[in-house]
């Protein structure tokens, strides 16, 4: 047994992911076994520093100092959680592997600033506090050799969902949207991702507005409106949508900004916003997937859009040429999906291998990914 | 030969020092030798966003995620430079130590923030750019177990400069003022460090306010001024000043906040002005260092404060009863002995041996400092 755990915290906020794992071999003979999985959601005022850093208008760099090394201890709790769940001392792990906070993404380069990404959440906190090397920092070496930075759990999929024969599109859905074509072929080098938009950034965000919660539990709002046509075709011409792969995107593009000039500019009823917003995001990952269905297609699901039924009947009814299946119905948790990457990504790191995957990110080689704080 | 570069970017904000190094053994056995030294100087637009992102005002985290690769980009040139100086490629190194530059140092627990520090200049972009292995953010960790992240470089004083019988007090002036009490002893256990006050910080806020010079060229203005007695005694009850050790500061107490309070409530001629903030650095530096004087004592200047004579005579003045000697006058590089540290700190990192001095910072323990990108 080698235990090693997973840290993921997505743009969608929910919390903390921590993935357990027993994990050996590397590249293409990487055996991962998921042993336990918990999540630790932010204290509300925690969730309200996280919220203020990612914005433009409120944060500065008090906060963000601040802000790192608090999230470097929210993440060492997440991680105590999961050993704890599990019966085990995070001094019996091997190492960690640790996604951060993302607070801010810049895909190319546009006026005064540089391509970049900004993930939070000090290691040397994660590290002292559990006792375990810890690796963090993934996006920024992909940047470092061209890619995009995202996205970044390719090189998993790989590893885990890869089936001669079919072809198979993991769709991710957190805050933001992301698909990875395996193609039927099973090679690595002929695997496509990129982000699709928005996931349930835009949902949640209308949540948070109108009815103060974080997100459409069990898709309960966008069941009661109606998909206003007019806005849905609106929505569908967004540059980004229009664009080619490789392509990535983050709230920057659709969120709170976005969501707040489209309130203003279409004010209807609360959940007609609430259902077109849904039937947006199914669209837009629909529209996006349709050319790389070839043979025998699945389309699987994960991520916190595939707890939210409305959301994936409207997928399923877009894409009928596609088997539509969430990660569950394959044996896999899509919770823990994320996080166990970053456990994968960790396990190549410290043995000097790569992790991203050129054709996904625009990359131009496959370098490894992050910075190894030892214990 | 192990070529090793060390890289250093002060609060000062004069540029990034690097010093390429012949380093090996680890501990007290380590044998360091500078072969080169260069400063590659921060371009306008470029020391515009440091200032900006420094501010709570005007920093934001868009800007922070760009300066992050931008200044990544400008560690990597600092490299690169040093490396042609000598005649090698930077692919000859075997590591490279990055302090990063400091946006902000919270040095204990206050309000809404935990402590915390922040340096930035992405060591991906730094590790491809020279296709060398980076060793960086190394005041995290030793504030994760209690330290105060600062002073940094008691480490490398230890192995650089003790010498048994005398007590070296090594006096770093850099925006900040730092000093090092190497006791008669040798021991590493003996040592104490703590940041003295303002170092340039006001002086070169000063001289950026009223003449549009970044600093006080040889002490040109602060000659030419008279020592404001009222003012200097107002200073000297300054709350940090008065503090026992272990202690630490930074531009947030000194910068250029305090220095606009400090002009407003004191509308002396400009030349008197930069006279007195002189004195005061140079008081606040000898008052902090007169309870270590111990039998045959020398106090070393250090950083870009050593090149200021008028600040150097006012020290000697104050200071009769200890030898007052600047770097070079020993035979070490003043301005290349905190880009040293960087490269003895890394070979430490590397090694798995610790580099802080818990006497200095007030952590619980020593431990290995920083994280490592590996080419």
């Amino acid at each position: 047994m080698v235990y090693a755990v997973g840290l993921m915290s997505g743009t969608s906020l929910d919390g903390i992911d921590a993935a357990l794992v027993d994990i050996s071999g590397k590249d293409e003979e990487t055996m991962v076994k998921l042993l336990a999985f918990s999540t630790l959601p932010f204290e509300r005022t925690t969730l309200k520093r996280i919220r203020e850093a990612l914005s433009l208008e409120s944060s500065d760099v008090e906060k963000i100092c601040s802000l790192n090394v608090e999230l470097g201890e929210r993440f060492a709790q997440a991680t105590l959680l999961v050993c704890e769940k599990a019966g085990i001392s995070s001094e019996e792990l091997e190492f960690i592997g640790s996604h951060g906070q993302t607070l801010f993404h810049i895909p190319f380069e546009r006026d005064d600033f540089v391509a970049s990404t900004l993930q939070i959440g000090d290691p040397a906190v994660i590290c002292e506090r559990t006792k375990t090397t810890v690796i963090s920092n993934f996006r920024e070496r992909d940047m470092a050799v061209g890619g995009q930075g995202a996205p970044i759990v390719p090189y998993s999929e790989y590893v885990l969902y890869q089936k001669r024969g079919t072809t198979r599109l993991l769709q991710n859905i957190g805050g933001i949207g992301n698909v990875t074509v395996l193609p039927e072929s099973g090679k690595l080098t002929d695997m496509i991702a990129f982000d699709t938009g928005p996931g349930n950034v835009i949902m949640n965000e209308l949540c948070v507005h109108f009815f103060g919660q974080e997100y459409d539990n069990d898709g309960f709002y966008a069941k009661q409106g109606t998909v206003n046509q007019a806005l849905l075709d609106e929505l569908m011409t967004h540059p980004y949508i229009q664009k080619a792969y490789p392509k990535t995107t983050g709230r920057e593009d659709f969120g709170k900004q976005f969501t707040m000039a489209l309130i203003e500019k279409w004010p209807l009823d609360p959940v007609d916003l609430i259902a077109t917003a849904t039937m947006f995001t199914a669209k837009s990952i629909t529209e996006a997937v349709r050319p790389f269905i070839k043979g025998k297609t699945e389309l699987i699901i994960g991520g916190g859009g595939s707890y939210n039924p409305t959301l994936v009947t409207m997928i399923k009814e877009e894409l009928p040429e596609a088997s539509v299946l969430i990660q569950e119905e394959i044996g896999f948790s899509s919770e823990a999906k994320e996080a166990v990457a970053m456990a994968i990504l960790a396990n190549q790191t410290l043995q000097h291998r790569s992790g991203n995957v050129p054709n996904a990110t625009g990359a131009k080689r496959a370098v490894p990914l992050g910075s190894i704080t030892y214990y």
